[in-house]
């Protein structure tokens, strides 16, 4: 996606560790028209799948989900790292989170994640592929149906993406960084 | 708006404690043609005011606040209630979550709330203030303005509003629920 590549390389900056710093757009502060056009692509790469829920996973996944959600007229399901004493029944499992370097047990609504469901996961960064891992654990256990995956931005460096298509999903990346080797950050 | 009170009777839920359980289309489950309309909602109510920026705290807030941002063409900054290792220098403040009960330290980046932005906060619940309060506190350790707040519904008699207002606030709630007593749902 150009317009995606283009702000990349003009606003991000590498961090040692393999991290990719986008906070001006996605991740600290949003931008809206991009995250809506971010929505609209999805939303073409995956249309006439069957798709019945867009699921994510908070807190920057939301964002382009209900943009894709906007486009597809689809629900958005998202998974939650903490239960509010008001939700009900949940389906679980753990993530490990790269950035914030902690486990996390997370959870869906049982009655918004179900058998019938033909999901497609949307997220904003796929590094390792741990919070994807979570999500398909959970579609698993609901017997959800996954139509595929759609991240933000693949850090192919990382594996994760490998690791996902090996499996047999589809995936679609909007923008594939191969490198961020001596602070310079490269686009496929 | 007249939408959001027909789809809170519709299905809305009250649990003990005074707790509106909107989970299908706000909080666990999202319908983001409904947050669309959110959205152009805050828009109209705000516009021509000079608002530079939307300021929300994740997660429920995310997704009213981005469709704010995206009908008033304005970046959105997220408060976040884990500081990523990513993170450059933050703004710290102390949030009570009444649903989760807890005490959250959350942060913002200094980066993207300063001395020269004029703050619309957009939140999905207002019941005694405590995320709203937080908010203005990271706002005024950055020195800037607040143009005001919004939120998707208001439970009048938790106080939050009344608090607010009295404090001098422009509030706008999009459904007042003005009781949850005997598991009826009482709107303005």
């Amino acid at each position: 996606m150009e317009l995606l590549n283009k702000r990349i390389l003009q606003d991000g900056r590498c961090l040692e560790g393999g991290i990719l710093k986008v906070n001006s757009f996605i991740n600290e502060q949003m931008d809206p028209e991009m995250m809506s056009h971010i929505g609209q692509e999805f939303g073409k790469l995956y249309a006439n799948c069957g798709v019945t829920k867009i699921m994510t996973i908070e807190a920057s996944g939301i964002a382009p989900a209900i943009m894709t959600g906007l486009y597809m007229h689809l629900p958005v399901v998202f998974v939650k790292k903490k239960k509010p004493k008001t939700m009900g029944e949940t389906l679980n499992t753990t993530v490990h989170s790269f950035t914030k370097d902690r486990n996390y047990n997370v959870c869906v609504s049982k009655e918004f994640l179900t058998s019938k469901d033909k999901v497609l996961i949307i997220d904003d960064f796929l590094a390792y592929g741990n919070a994807a891992k979570g999500m398909l654990d959970l579609a698993r256990q609901a017997q959800a149906k996954i139509v595929g995956l759609g991240f933000v931005i693949e850090k192919t460096f990382q594996g994760g993406g490998e690791m996902l298509r090996k499996a047999g999903y589809r995936v679609e990346s909007l923008a594939e960084v191969t490198s961020l080797d001596d602070g310079k950050i490269t686009l496929k």
